[in-house]
C-alpha cells in the first residue's frame, strides 16, 4: 500500500485523442457470408449489384384494360385477361382490350393501361362470369400506367455499396434481387464484468458497504438492444487478484472486453497493472473528460485475430453509461464495418448552463416541439456520476465545452452540440 | 368479374382520421410480470419506487483518507483502513485518520474524505506494508467527497414511472433498486403474410410475370429490429381463396396480422371479403395518402383476449414500407403501453418539392451537417411506389402537404415536418 504512487501515472488525454485511439484500436472485424435473414443489422462487405432488371417485364402499374394507345377513347371487346403471377399468352390486336390486374405483364401489341375506374361496362357473357364489352371514357397515352422492365432496378445497378448497414429496406432490397445470402463484416463479440468487493447483483442479500450492480444490466441491455452484439456476461469478479485475473484471460478472447470499476487510485484498483502482466499495451489510464476521468484504454494480442480492446470504464453508474457510449459504442461501430463517425446534432439549452473545467457530457432530454425545428435540451437533473437517475429517459448526450476564463457558462437557448442516443 | 365495382365501394379517409381509428383498435396489452433480464425494450405496467436509499450509508466519493474536518491539515496518523465491499469495525477519535476507498463506508466519527492526491505520506510500517503517518496539505469542508444515504435515490422515491420505455439506463435503474423482476405490457405478437400469385420467395426461380417477394423480409425485419414483437411468419398465400382463408384465421390468432397486397381493384384482391367472411369489421379501405392508398385497416373479435388488429398494406414495396411506418408502428406502440404519440421532428428541403393532390411521405435522408442545427432532407430520389431503392438509407420519412391552388410546391429551404426512421 505504501508504494502505491500518489499521483496518477498516467497522462491525462485529451477526450478527443482519446477517441482516436479507440478508432485505431478497433479495425473492422473479417468478413462472412451470411444467410439474408441473419444480416439484419450488420453491415455489407460487398457491393451488391441487380442480376435481373425490376420489374423483368413490362408491368401495370392499376387494375383496368391493357390498350393500344392510338385506339383512343370509346366501345371495345374485352378479348382476354391477364392476373398477376398467370402466364398467358395473350396479344393485343388493334380494336380490342385485354382486362389486366396490377403487377401483371402488358400483353404484346399493347402500349398503354386503362384503369378501371375510367371504363364503363356495356356487356356480360350470357354465363355474367365474363365482361364482353367496355367502354373507354378518356383516351390513353402511350406508355400510361406501365413501368417498363427494369425502371425500378436496371439490370447491373448498384443496389447497395460496400459498407451500408442493413436496415429493414436494405433487407428487403436484396430480397428483390434475389440475394439469399450476403457478405457482411461478421458480427462482433463483447465480453463483459463489474470489479469490486462491493457490489453485489440484484437479488442477493446486501451486507453493510454494498451496493447493487447495475452497470452489468444496463451494458448488457445497450449491447444487445442498440449494438447487435454477441454478449458474453462474465459476472462480478470483487477485487481478489487472482479472480480477476482468470476472468480477463476469460474475457480476453473477445473482440472487446468491458470491465467497470478498478480504475481509480485505490490500493484495490489493479486492472491496468493485471492488464499488463497479460501482455496488454494501456493506451491510455486517464481522459480530460467528465464524467468518466478514469476511463482506461489497452488492447491485447490474440493468436490468429484482432487484438482484443479493452476498455475499462469507471465504476460510478453515469461515468460507466457515458464512456460506453463515447468510446464502446464508436468501437463498436468501427469494429461492424461502419466508415463514418457517429452523429452529432444541435440543440438549444432549455436552461443556463455552468461550465466544468472538463469538457462534460450531460444527460439531456431533447424535445422538438419547437417552432424553429432545433430541439430544447432539457436536462435530466443533477449530474452526479453515481445518479443514474440522470440517464433516465435521457436521449442524448450535450456535449459542453471546457471552462476558460472568457466561457463559463453557456446561456439559456445557446446552441450546442448533441450525442442522439437511439442507435445510429 | 363483371359484379366487381368499378369504382371503390370505400370511402377516401383522411390520413389523421384513418390513423385515429388505428389508435382506437391498438389498446395496451395485458400486463405480466417478468424477469428483469426479459424486460429490455418493453414499457413499464408499475410505478416503481425505491425500496432502500441509495447509497444505504455514507459512502466515500473518493480514494484517499477519512477525517474530522476540524482537525484541519497537518501530520496524523493513520489508525486502520476501510475499503469498499468489506465490513470493517472502525471508529475515528479526533487526531487520526482512516484510509478509505472510493465507495467505502465512512467510519463513524469521520465528517470528512480528503483525496490521497491531497497528502503525503510520511511513515510506513517496518514491513513496508502499512501507511503509519501522512500529511494532509490541505484543511477538508465538513462533508468533503462524501455521499450522503440516499442522496442519489431517497427511500421510497419514484424511479421510474408507468408507461417508461425501458432501455438501458430503465434496466440498471431497475437493477440498482433490487428489482430482478418487474410489471410490463406483455410483447405484442404479430403475424405476417404476402399475397400475390405474382410474388416468389427469393431463391426460388422465377417464371415470366413473377416478382420477388421483398415485404416479409423487410416487414420482419423493422418488427424484430425496431419493434421487440413476437413475429410469426406465415409465407406467400398467392391468390387462392381457400389458402387465403386458411392463412387469414392462422394470422387472425396474433395480435395483429399484416398481409401485403390484395387490397387494389382486381379481381383477385380478395382481402376484404374474406376478413367480412371471418367476422371482421372493416374500418377504412381507402385513405388519402401517397403511397398507401388501398391500405385497409380491419379488427376481429378474438375469444377472452383484446381483437385481432388486421392492416391490411399495399403489395407495393414502398407503399408497403411507408405504411408499415405510419399506421402499424403507431399501433405496436399503443399496444406496447406507450402513451405518446410518434416523435415528428423538422427539416429543412435541400431542393424545391413539387405537391401531389394526396399528403404524400416522400423519404428522405437528414443530415445534420448545417450551421443553424436544422437537418436538411435530402430525397432519395424517383419516388415511385414500386422503387424500393427510394428507400434505401432513408432515416425520415417527410410529411408534404396536399396540393391546393394557393400552394403547388415547396421552396427550397423550407421547413417540412419528418417522421424519424429509427426507433423511437
Ligand atoms: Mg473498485
Ligand atoms: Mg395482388
Amino acid at each position: 500500500v505504501k508504494d502505491r504512487p500518489r499521483k496518477s501515472t498516467f497522462p491525462m488525454l485529451p477526450f478527443a485523442e482519446a477517441a482516436e485511439l479507440v478508432f485505431q484500436c478497433s479495425a473492422p472485424r473479417q468478413v462472412c457470408t451470411i444467410q439474408l435473414d441473419k444480416a439484419l443489422g450488420l453491415v455489407l462487405a460487398e457491393t451488391v449489384t441487380a442480376s435481373e432488371p425490376l420489374p423483368p417485364f413490362p408491368a401495370s402499374i392499376k387494375d383496368g384494360y391493357a390498350v393500344i394507345h392510338s385506339d383512343g377513347a370509346g366501345e371495345f371487346p374485352v378479348v382476354g385477361a391477364v392476373t398477376a403471377g398467370l402466364n398467358q399468352d395473350l396479344k393485343l390486336e388493334p380494336g380490342n382490350v385485354i382486362r389486366i390486374t396490377t403487377g401483371a405483364p402488358i400483353p404484346p401489341g399493347a402500349d398503354a393501361v386503362v384503369q378501371v375506374e375510367d371504363t364503363d361496362l356495356l356487356e356480360a357473357s350470357p354465363d355474367g362470369k365474363e365482361e364482353k364489352k367496355i367502354r373507354i371514357l378518356k383516351a390513353a397515352t402511350k406508355g400510361q400506367d406501365i413501368r417498363s422492365p427494369g425502371s425500378d432496378i436496371a439490370k447491373d445497378e448498384v443496389v447497395l455499396e460496400k459498407g451500408t448497414k442493413l436496415g429493414p429496406a436494405e433487407i428487403g432490397l436484396l430480397a428483390s434481387v434475389d440475394r439469399t445470402e450476403v457478405r457482411v463484416y461478421r458480427r462482433v463479440s463483447v465480453a463483459l464484468m463489474s470489479t469490486g468487493d462491493e457490489v453485489v447483483e440484484p437479488g442477493q442479500p446486501l451486507k453493510f458497504g454494498q451496493i447493487r450492480d447495475s452497470n452489468r444490466a444496463m451494458l448488457r441491455s445497450a449491447l444487445m438492444l442498440q449494438h447487435n452484439c454477441d454478449v458474453v456476461d462474465l459476472g462480478i469478479t470483487g477485487d481478489d487478484p487472482d479472480k480477476l485475473r482468470t476472468t480477463l484471460k476469460e474475457g480476453l478472447k473477445h473482440d472487446i472486453l468491458i470491465t467497470s470499476g478498478g480504475v481509480s487510485m485505490g490500493e484495490k484498483d489493479m486492472l491496468k497493472p493485471l492488464i499488463t502482466e497479460l501482455g496488454g499495451t494501456i493506451h491510455f489510464g486517464r481522459v480530460f473528460l467528465k464524467p468518466g476521468k478514469p476511463t482506461t484504454c489497452a488492447s491485447v494480442p490474440r493468436q490468429d485475430l484482432p487484438d482484443t480492446l479493452v476498455l475499462a470504464l469507471p465504476g460510478n453508474p453515469v461515468s460507466c453509461f457515458v464512456t460506453f457510449e463515447l468510446f464502446v459504442a464508436p468501437a463498436i461501430r468501427h469494429m461492424c464495418g461502419l466508415q463514418g463517425k457517429t452523429q452529432t446534432i444541435k440543440a438549444r439549452l432549455a436552461d443556463k448552463v455552468f461550465l466544468d473545467p472538463r469538457p462534460e457530457f450531460q444527460r439531456v432530454t431533447l424535445n422538438w416541439s419547437t417552432e424553429d425545428g432545433v430541439p430544447t435540451a432539457l436536462s435530466t437533473g443533477f449530474q452526479r456520476s453515481s445518479r443514474l437517475l440522470s440517464a433516465r429517459s435521457a436521449n442524448a448526450l450535450l456535449r459542453l465545452p471546457p471552462r476558460s476564463d472568457s466561457l463559463t457558462e453557456l446561456a439559456k437557448g445557446a446552441l450546442v452540440d448533441a450525442i442522439p442516443l437511439w442507435a445510429n
